[in-house]
Parts: structure tokens; C-alpha cells; sequence
């Protein structure tokens, strides 16, 4: 098949490679109804994160069953799945604790910027819908597999709660999920950092109460006048730099908690400062698993609808033209229609 | 008066100081039923911080309330009171929220390794007792003041439940306070960090269910061979060296918090390492005020005794021998009889 292949910084190919096929007998192929491009494929795309030679890119899906191995209970042909980015057994310690991107067997998903893919441990990892859904909730149910379920966590390590503050730092496609977490989750006052206006308008259509456009400590000095000088309750911390983290500690009023989802990329935290400054810090890959039967719930019921986070719409054999848009800010998120 | 002034490194002198008055209408002066040395006073006792001068010693103190400024509302002359070593307001918003530790108005508490003091901000600072407690709880309500309260927030911040398995991370009073609130808390597992026979045997009688005597990557196996590879739902890290730090991270199970509440001196945190360990962190100078109400109760109840960390009870006079007992490790805490 042809599918999307990272040779190296800037070298998006798309080219043949092996189909795939089942390798254990807890493995489902699907067929991808869509795919996207996620703001963590920049990294290598940008040459920031060193490459172990070309890659099999694209980690979020939803498709259709085609094939499962012998030991495949939960799932079967014909079925509409959305899984996670985050591999799971569903079944170990860390995963009943519902840190299922901990999972003692957890893989990252590779290789879904493809017609098809394989998904291992697919009973632990995947998520059926009780129907076929509709063709138009495709980019919301697929935006659950990685973007969406990565800001719901955001919103939940940074405890939102029914009434809380809260600043979402970030206005990429994860920082505008977590919009839409925290104003699902009740909080209200909605904080969005952004600089773009066309990601301020999704911000506010998402549940943002207000736009700060300021960063660094201008961005801090309207956060603190927005709180009346006491810091948000939570804060979503959605890129994953220093600068970006600085200024969502800034944010916080003591004993706040900070849900961070952002890779952070050459981050140090000085444990003196955050010390005294009484800031609670929870992040990492989302445990996307845990909270897919909720979305699905809320996605297929169309009460929320984050598929509106993809603003470039292009088919897989153009993959190349979506990271470039992505890389040049000209887009928000690319989905792939395979 | 003659009270405690520290004038550098090793140089605790019981000398002559001016007696503490009203200097605003919030403030009390109380006479201390009794004081202690802080293991937070080693730091400049041992020249590991630096001093602006000579400084009065005693952050830790119950007693009588022997007058008050013309402001003060909720204590009264006769009254006996425990107060939080940070001093608040108790009414702005982080005191409301509970982090009293970060009060708008908030000082640190000094001078009370002495005959008597001033504490400032007293309707928010001091709790009263209905009636004059006997004297053999006077230890108990001491530590209630700071070691127990600091304990009690590790505890509280590493968010511990029934049925949690725990891991203190150090042996001190505060450790060891650790250690009773995390049972006070119904935690069914508490495996204590101790090297010393008679620390691990407090440790034992607190509620301790372990005792892991090793170290660094010693230690982080035993942990992990007591939690069958799993780790501590939460854990209370009572130190404040990158060394202590490092312990408290291999101890956490992916989604547990760790409550910090040594003071951290030179701890530098990787952002990338905390993301993909999934440690979630909360510290800080603890809210003993928040919880002083109900530490008070259960020691008043004679349901706790954390009294019996003062394994070492010298006069105010003899309070040099009490800091060279405590760094010396001769003793576990030192309580000052006033």
C-alpha cells in the first residue's frame, strides 16, 4: 500500500511499504476511515527529536475492523473502532488505575497515515460504537484518539472542577481540546492564551471566556489582572516548552494544580521555586484509554464537536502539503481522508 | 528576656533580647508552654543558607495568650493557643482556598525559642483551646504546630486514602509525622525509609507496615519488590535533597503524587522524566492552619500522640546542646522546656 513515511527533517514521503499484517494473535487490522497529522509529528518533522532512520508516521485512527488475531475478544470485523495513541493491555496494575498510557505492555501506535494499520493488544486498545456512525462525525470520533482524549487529561490532572478558573496555555489543537474539557467539565471562566484570531474564534466557540493574546510577562501581568490577582484554580499547560511552562506556573494561585500535556522538550524545573510557589504539577501521555467511552458518548450524541479542530481537509497522498501547513501555522490540524 | 539568636554556623547563643511587645493591633504576645528546634534550623545551623545577621530562632509554639493588640477578635488574654509556624490572615483568597501558607499577609513565625513572643496576625494565625489542656499533651500540641501539620500536608498533598500504599521518603520528625498521618488517613500499607533502629521503631509504632533501610537504587528495588512492581500509590517526601527527590520519583506508581515538604535545596526536576514517569508533585511551606482544628481535636482526644517525636527534652537555657543533639543525629527533635 501507499502510506506516509518521515525520512528525515522536512522529508514527508508518501510511498509503498508492507501491508500490514497480523503479527501476534492480540493484534486487529483496520481500515482507516480518517487520520491526521499531530502537532507531536513536528518535532522530528522540525529535526528536534533525533530519528532511529525513516518512520512509519500517524498515531491517531479510527476505521474499521478487518482482521483480528485468534486471542481478539472484544472487537471483530465490520466493527467501527477508535483507539488510542497509547498501546494498552487495558488489564495491568497501571492501567486499572486508569494510567493506561503506562501500561507495563504499552506501545505507541505508529504507522496510521495509512489505508490500513495494525493495532497490537487490540482488547485493551481499542473502543467499538455500537452502530456504523454517521460520516460526518468521522473528524470528531477520530479527534478523540489522541487531541481530544490529550486535552480531556490536561483538564483532569489540572483537576477542573464545576466553577473553576481556568488558563489554557497553547492554542494548538491540543489547547483548544482543553478548552473544550475544562468548559465541559464546568469550569467558568476559560482563559485562552492565543495569538492567531482564527484560533481565538475556536477558542471562544469552544468555551473560552476570555483571549489573553499577551505572552511572557505581559501575558502574566493580564492573567493576573483577569484573576484579580489570585492565579487560576487549574491550568492547562499544552506545549511543552520552558517558556510555555514558565508562564503556566505563573498562572497558577497556590495549590492549583497544572495538568501538562505538552512533550516537553528541554524543560527544568527548579524544585526551590515551585516549592514556594505551591504549584502541583501532573502530566504525560494521556491515558486517552480511560476516557474513551465518554467522549465516544459525547461525540455520537453531538455534544461536543471537536472535529472542528481540523481547518485543512486533504487526502492521504497529499500528507506531504499537511505538515508543511501545519509547520507554517497555515493550519490548526490536517486531516487525512484516506 | 533571654532567648535564642543564631549568630552563624554552629554559634547558638541563649543571650539577652529586647522582651517582644505589640506592634499592631493584630498582633498577640503569648508566654510558650513549650518550643523546639526545627530540622528547617539546621540549614543555617549547618551554614547551608545564608543569613542576614544574627537571627531569633523558634518557629514552633504553644502557650498562653498573654495580651493582645485592639484588633484581635478570637483569642483573648488566659487562652491557650497553638499557631501555624506561617503566619496568615486566614479571610484572603489562598487562605480560603486552603494554602494558608501563601497568604497574601503571610510571614514566617520567628523568636519562639524564647520565654515568650509576638505573634502577628493572630485571629488568623492562632487557634484557642476550650480549656487549659493538661500538661503531659503539651508535646502533642507542640508539634501540631508545625512537625505534625507539615507531616499532615505531605500526606494530604501525596493525596493519601484508604487503603493507599505509602512511601515516606525520610526518617526526621517530620517523616515520622508523615508516617501517623498517613495512617490517621486510612493508608493500608506504609512502608517507611529508615536507617535507624530507634527511628524505624516510632516508625513501626505510628502504623508503619515496612521498613526499607537501603538506599538509592537498593532501595528503589526493595520498593518496587514490596509493591510487586507496581509502586506507591502516594508518597511523602520529607528530606529535600535531589538525592531524596530521586527516591520519591522511583517510589510513585505512574498517576501517584508525591507531597514535598523538605525544603528544597539544589533539587533540579526534568521535565521530559516526570512526563513519561507520570509523577504527579505537590509541595510547598505546609497550610498548618487548615488542618490545626482537627489536629488539635485528635490530639486532644488522646487519638494521636506525636508528642513522642521529641525524644529529647532539654531546658530553654541548654537550647545549643539541643541543636548539636539534633545535627549530630543524637537526637530525633528537641523540645524546650520554657
Amino acid at each position: 500500500m501507499l502510506a506516509t513515511v518521515l525520512h528525515g527533517p522536512g522529508d514527508v514521503r508518501y510511498e509503498h511499504v508492507e501491508d500490514p499484517k497480523i503479527l501476534k494473535p492480540t493484534d486487529a487490522i483496520i481500515k482507516l476511515s480518517a487520520s491526521c497529522v499531530c502537532g507531536s509529528d513536528l518535532w522530528p518533522y522540525r529535526g528536534l527529536q533525533p530519528m532511529d532512520g525513516p518512520a512509519h508516521m500517524g498515531h491517531e485512527y479510527c476505521g474499521v475492523v478487518v482482521e483480528v488475531g485468534s486471542e481478539v475478544k472484544t472487537v471483530k470485523p465490520g466493527q467501527f473502532v477508535v483507539g488510542s495513541f497509547c498501546i494498552s493491555d487495558n488489564t495491568c496494575p497501571h492501567c486499572q488505575y486508569g494510567f493506561q498510557s503506562s501500561c507495563v505492555q504499552r506501545e505507541f501506535m505508529s504507522g496510521a497515515q495509512a489505508p490500513y494499520a495494525r493495532v497490537p493488544l487490540a482488547d485493551g486498545t481499542l473502543v467499538a460504537t455500537a452502530t456504523m456512525p454517521s460520516d460526518d462525525l468521522i473528524p470528531s470520533l477520530l479527534a478523540a484518539s489522541d487531541v481530544l482524549g490529550t486535552g480531556w487529561y490536561a483538564a483532569d490532572a489540572a483537576r477542573v472542577q464545576p466553577g473553576s478558573t481556568v488558563v489554557v496555555v497553547g492554542d494548538g489543537a491540543v489547547g483548544l481540546m482543553g478548552v473544550l474539557s475544562a468548559r465541559q467539565m464546568g469550569a467558568t471562566r476559560i482563559i485562552a492564551m492565543s495569538r492567531h484570531k482564527q484560533r481565538q474564534d475556536l477558542a471562544l466557540e469552544y468555551g473560552a471566556t476570555d483571549i489573553v493574546a499577551e505572552r511572557g510577562e505581559a501575558g502574566a501581568a493580564q492573567i493576573t489582572a483577569l484573576t484579580h490577582g489570585v492565579g487560576a484554580d487549574a491550568v492547562l499547560e499544552c506545549v511543552g516548552t520552558q517558556e510555555s511552562m514558565r508562564q503556566a506556573i505563573q498562572s497558577a494561585r497556590p495549590g492549583a494544580m497544572i495538568g501538562y500535556v505538552g512533550v516537553p522538550h528541554g524543560v527544568e524545573l527548579k524544585g526551590e521555586s515551585l516549592f514556594f510557589s505551591q504549584t502541583g504539577m501532573l502530566g504525560g501521555p494521556a491515558p486517552v484509554r480511560r476516557f474513551l467511552p465518554h467522549l465516544l458518548d459525547l461525540v455520537l450524541s453531538r455534544t461536543i464537536n471537536p472535529g472542528k479542530v481540523f481547518d485543512l481537509q486533504l487526502p492521504l497522498a497529499d500528507v506531504a502539503e499537511g505538515y508543511r501547513a501545519m509547520d507554517e501555522r497555515r493550519a490548526i490540524k490536517t486531516l487525512l481522508r484516506v
